[in-house]
């Protein structure tokens, strides 16, 4: 511990996943004051026809579209 | 918040799930009274095959069959 | 399965629970077509000092009051 | 309850799998003496490029290799 | 990885849950051919006004009692 | 969405946690180049005899001290 998961739409790349799990253990390790070799992130993709908000699947909404961060969640 | 997540078995129609979803987000406004749009569900699918029950996975159990809704679950 | 996980801040009362959980079931039921008890529900209370949005938790959001419904989440 | 989830890299047999749970729902039944059917078990597989530890992928660890069991994890 | 999460209601004594915890990363390793040190396991308690099944707390079934193994789950 | 579930041991002060959910939260926006309000954060703390590595209870390691952060994890 600690153990950080990450739940997110499917579409970011390798690297941005890889740069993702760096800055979110540095600040982990930075306000807990813990070593870095403690902290594990697990990233977790969910489809956007497996998100609701308001009683609506994310795939619904109109407009929607999910690609990675330009378009934004 | 409130937070709903959904596990359950695949072989759900887009519809089945959009259906799921809003009829599910209606339950937690009724039963909580608060704003439908804070109300967030979250779908899982799990193959029978990584579910297990009295230590048998569902897919080795004899008749098993994991169609959606007629076979149940 | 269909096992259902809702996460909620504390404050409600035994019959409220007892309410969400039996329309919840109803809904997962009525969407998905099958038996009420395959239906599982767990319920969750996360504290608001726990739970933060756009970097702020929520018992530190101006006016923050986490009673029950009224007070709404 | 009790409900047991195991998160694994992939890369195991169905018979491992099988194996798996039912040797977790022994080991369940002996400590804490319960009937075998109240226990439930769940597998989900984590891909190496999705579990970081220390701020690296997995899957960026040199000589990473996540075959099954006989490399370890 | 393995982690096992192991979700059970309230009442265990601290070494049935040493003993739980050895026992279930004794599987592990025996089925996956893991090393021991590896393998992670997490305990969460659930109150039985917390969790239902068939649209029914666990606490509000007839004859409801949740004591330790004797009464079973 | 992203949301992000932190699992920690217990001690940790009001203020280190506002800290925490809001280092990370800049962490995801930076990686991701998500909106800081898309972004959700929930902290679960994980009692020492509840976690367990290699078949042994956190809290039954010899010199095992979970204060907050200058003992580490």
């Amino acid at each position: 511990m600690p153990t950080v998961s990450i739940e997110m739409f499917p579409g970011r790349t390798r690297s941005q996943k890889a740069d993702l799990v760096a800055k979110v253990t540095d600040a982990v390790v930075d306000a807990l004051g813990v070593q870095p070799d403690v902290v594990k992130v697990k990233l977790y993709e969910i489809a956007p026809h497996h998100s609701a908000q308001g009683g609506v699947l994310a795939s619904d909404r109109p407009g929607a579209a999910f690609g990675p961060p330009v378009t934004g969640e």
